[in-house]
């Protein structure tokens, strides 16, 4: 039971994440990560490494100023695996929405997570944000469905 | 002691595949991995998923196609996180060589690893490899220096 304990908390928190990215609450999503310089984060955007909470909420202030209005974000096909104090997930995360130029958003990122377990709370402490990229062209792709 | 030596013996399996990758030996790079259908990688190019060492086998061997003799690769900035069975683990990968069409390579890329000790051995289960993306261009960034 314990381990179910675990991945039901981890889940919550993603849907809590989820939630606040929706609402565009920028206190509420950085809640979810570790509060210190050693969270590390590599985006979808360059800059191509974020070294701490403070640093990668400047990321996510900025994120909405792309978008005309709250985007819609969805987390698909989350597959947690926990043990102890420790966990990973994979996922895609589905963004829709209107950018600042008009133009309709609609792209799906691939997503995965390094979670510790901290005085009985669950955070993420490393995340990794991407869309695969076709090398002969140095395109990314925008929209790779699960 | 022992979380020492686990993060040890992760620093090995890393040291080996890159040294596998150096090598064009695609058995010894495969062997890292789970060697079943749980396997999940998201690869720097498309497609978006890799499900299974099978599967991924298949990337690997396709990687080389791309290449005019062995491309050098390296590790860069390793840092692992372990507790029991469970570790994951942030680095860069740097790659440098000639493509088939004779230009030269020369990428840095983000890479994200989860890990399992299964039977004693840890084995890479997830991975996710990536640059990031200018989302105005479209256009990844190839080489985002640590």
């Amino acid at each position: 039971m314990k381990q179910g304990d675990d991945e039901a908390a981890i889940r919550a928190l993603e849907d809590r994440f989820a939630a606040a990215v929706n609402a565009g609450d920028v206190n509420a999503i950085i809640e979810n990560y570790i509060q210190d310089k050693s969270l590390v984060v590599f985006d979808l955007v360059p800059r191509k490494e974020y070294h701490g909470a403070d640093t990668y909420r400047e990321d996510w202030v900025d994120f909405y100023t792309h978008y005309k209005g709250l985007p819609k974000f969805s987390i698909i096909n989350l597959n947690v695996t926990v043990e102890g104090n420790l966990a990973f997930s994979y996922s895609f995360a589905h963004i829709t929405g209107t950018d600042a130029q008009g133009h309709a958003v609609d792209r799906t990122v691939r997503v995965t997570v390094g979670y510790r377990k901290i005085n009985g709370n669950w955070l993420k402490v490393l995340e990794h944000i991407s869309m695969p990229v076709d090398l002969k062209t140095g395109k990314a792709e925008f929209n790779t469905k699960p």
